[in-house]
């Protein structure tokens, strides 16, 4: 105690009370924090300290302090502990005498509910990560990052200090018009842009192609971070019905023929968060559709490596006039290296990099060489390989624990990341307030709002199979679920 | 000639019309394309062989592909040749019956004429490059990139395989709060948010803070780069004039009045392009327009660290409330490793985080490791005094050159990169003429345009010292402006 005189705590130890522990700790930092005796900036002890200190557990401490840092109170510096939040002009009965004003009473830009996530993503101490949209470090292909760092580790200086081509590292490039040709869809390397993941690709989809104020279809339920990004562009965005089988191609043509929208996002294949595949055929119609209305399609593709067997290709059907295609090494190689691509017509990709430069000038060559090397050493295609296997396990396991809960699954891809699940048909309280309730216990869990367009609480969770493999997330599936 | 037997060339060697072996070669390459000889697509002879084929200088072949380069014909792959482009819709006579039509008859965005720049930075080949922004590669920290890339390759696979923390990794983010502390502003690290090079700060602080048709204040002339940016998110610009002193703070004012901007983007200190540094007493000067008509200042300072001496910082005049503060690596360390960051007040970094996130997730912590290693090993400092005596060295000499050929330099900083320099009073053709001119010769000039917010034409060069020890570029002004 000596150690913390700042915070008073004094637990309330009643078996039949156990989870309020987590609250009391909160209590307790969180009237620390109102009567100054913790003061804006100032550390916390840590997780271990405060545990040891007041003979509670490790995973008592990290929850409250993951709800803290979620409410705002707290700020997490992975490997460097939690600190109290500086004072924000969005908290109550804050602010002296204009010290600590900001010159504008402006509203930061409308990122939905889902921004909640980038909190926790910022907290990797949080226990249990079935919420989170990548693989586990060691899950990905540590080998090849490796090989591929020592590797440009050794190209000489000043071939890699200076700026690379605004198209990014023309080898890789060539690489993957390579590969292109190779799945379905021939191209010449002036038809790839190498960005820094599929995000930034979209977001330069976007800038480049899109106007404020033009219309878009998503698919509902879609990839969470494109609803910020569209907002962000100031577009309007009407969705469209993921079926296990694909978009519902009647309201799709409804949608279109009443919104004159621009374009279409889809993510065909393993959808996150969905985990579906589209068949051939509904590509196909969604295409003539897209065709028929005039639309652009924007096809994130980050998942196909993962996939079993032979999936349809938007760009592909299309021989890239309208399709705008994404993809990257995320979900395979690392997320860590930013690296992803845009395969499109020679004059859309010319207009991207444009937008590209002027975002942000190039992407780094480094980490392209990395990918490069990493993708050219001889064990990549078996690593590839063995994360499939594991996933299909995983995919398993999951499956069967969710339909034993009573909850129904959208589909059953057995590859990908992702499982979405229904809730059981008689619970009440929604998917919000069954995320909120597992942060408490330390569990991310991702609710349908994150991915609806509307952010309506639809009763819907996204499963990482990756991260599910967990008994405490089935112990507080189970109980809250009851 | 067999080699190539598409491209019909046939020079007329005559002393006296030396210059125009350039354009015979630019005739011959038209000419094959527009006949067809050579199709879209199609690779050309590489400089060395077709310079041997017809005993002409590479020299020639180089300047004379730049060109075809910058106008749309040819397309530069570095270290992998060129190729005829791609037939573009933008080109007259192209499009055979749809096969290559896009979907919409869309208008790329508004980027101005400096985006040629694009073309020309893609084209590392150019022989001489005077116009360009960066160091030469072995001017730079390559000792350290090496060093860094080395030390990121034995960090244990899963610890870098992952997704970095949003704001960026926390001991780099520590210590440039240390720094920051020690060169005037004490801040914390959550003050500290990691971006992807100054460019892409300056993008998220536009799309944090302002909204399409809010007006804003640019220097003029003003960086380049920033010109696209603000024209892609629909805001309104106007100018005030950048005096070797610093801001014209009676103009300031009256367009503040005037126009009611919500931000002013400064470059203080050894200013792209014009190579000037704000008076202390300018800056605050400015600090209190901005103040007194309620502005952002957007302060752009990436050549902090290549100043001799004190020089006025608007965010530590200010304490970091209205000013968000940009810097990064890319002048000292290396442009290759994309990092920069912001530094401002917690909350309006907090709001950048979320931007960051929506529009490209974490930046690549890899280079931010190699960054954060490049600078704490022993040679560092060391290495920032030795290009600061090389950039003092050059000053001297291409400002000498300069006044030599009748030409008035708005400053004379003998550090950074670059001298602005106005053309001879006598010269009528204009600073964009005389850079397309340059180009023919393989010689690459900024002028004036490029840094202008209404890209006038005005009389002005902006030359990077340490690419303009070249007595090409010295022959060709002395002949231009004779």
């Amino acid at each position: 105690m000596t150690d913390f005189p700042l915070i008073e705590f004094h637990p309330v130890r009643d078996r039949n009370k156990a989870a309020t522990l987590v609250q009391q700790v909160i209590d307790a930092v969180t009237r620390a924090i109102d009567t100054q005796a913790l003061r804006p900036g100032m550390a916390l002890p840590s997780v271990r300290d405060f545990a040891r200190a007041h003979d509670v557990s490790t995973f008592t401490v990290a929850a409250a302090y993951a709800r803290l840092v979620a409410a705002g109170r707290l700020v997490a510096r992975p490997g460097a502990g939690y600190r109290v939040a500086p004072r924000s002009s969005t908290q109550a009965g804050s602010a002296g005498p204009g010290t600590d004003a900001l010159p504008h009473a402006w509203s930061p830009p409308t990122l939905g509910a889902e921004w909640l996530l980038s909190d926790v993503f910022a907290d990797h101490s949080i226990p249990v990560k079935s919420g989170c949209g990548w693989l586990p470090g060691e899950w990905l292909n540590e080998d090849g990052l490796h090989l591929g760092l020592r590797h440009v580790a050794r190209v000489p200086g000043a071939r890699i200090a200076g700026y690379g081509h605004p198209y990014g590292y023309a080898p890789l490039r060539a690489a993957i018009a390579e590969h292109m040709g190779a799945i379905g869809l021939p191209v010449q390397a002036e038809q790839v842009l190498l960005t820094q993941g599929v995000t930034h690709g979209l977001d330069l989809a976007i800038r480049t192609l899109l106007r404020a104020g033009d219309t878009v279809i998503v698919e509902r339920p879609c990839y969470a971070n494109l609803l910020p990004l569209l907002r962000l562009a100031g577009l309007r965005v009407v969705s469209v019905e993921r079926a296990a089988a694909g978009l519902d191609c009647h309201a799709l043509e409804q949608l279109a023929a009443l919104h004159r929208p621009r374009a279409l996002f889809v993510n065909p294949v393993l959808q996150n968060p969905t985990g579906a595949t589209l068949t051939m055929a509904n590509a196909c119609q969604v295409l003539r559709v897209a065709e028929q209305h005039d639309m652009w399609i924007i096809e994130d593709d980050i998942s196909r490596e993962l996939a079993v067997g032979v999936a349809p290709m938007l760009a592909a059907l299309d021989g890239a006039r309208r399709v705008v295609y994404l993809s990257g090494y995320s979900k395979v190689v690392s997320p860590s290296v930013r690296v992803g691509y845009v395969v499109a017509h020679a004059d859309v990709v010319r207009d991207m990099a444009r937008t590209k430069m002027a975002v942000g000038l190039t992407s780094p060559e480094i980490l392209e060489r990395v990918v490069h090397q990493a993708l050219h050493e001889g064990r990549y295609q078996a690593h590839v390989a063995r994360v499939r296997e594991r996933l299909a396990l995983a995919h398993g396991k999951v499956a069967q624990a969710l339909t034993d809960l009573g909850m129904t699954l959208h589909s059953e891809p057995r590859a990908g990341l992702f499982l979405w699940a229904r809730l059981p048909q008689g619970w009440q309280g929604g998917a919000n307030a069954l995320a909120s309730r597992a942060l408490n216990d330390g569990i991310w869990l991702a609710p349908g709002s994150y991915f609806d367009a509307d952010q309506e609480d639809i009763p819907w969770l996204r499963l990482n199979v990756a991260y599910s493999d967990d008994a405490s997330l089935w112990r507080f599936l189970r109980q809250a679920t009851a």
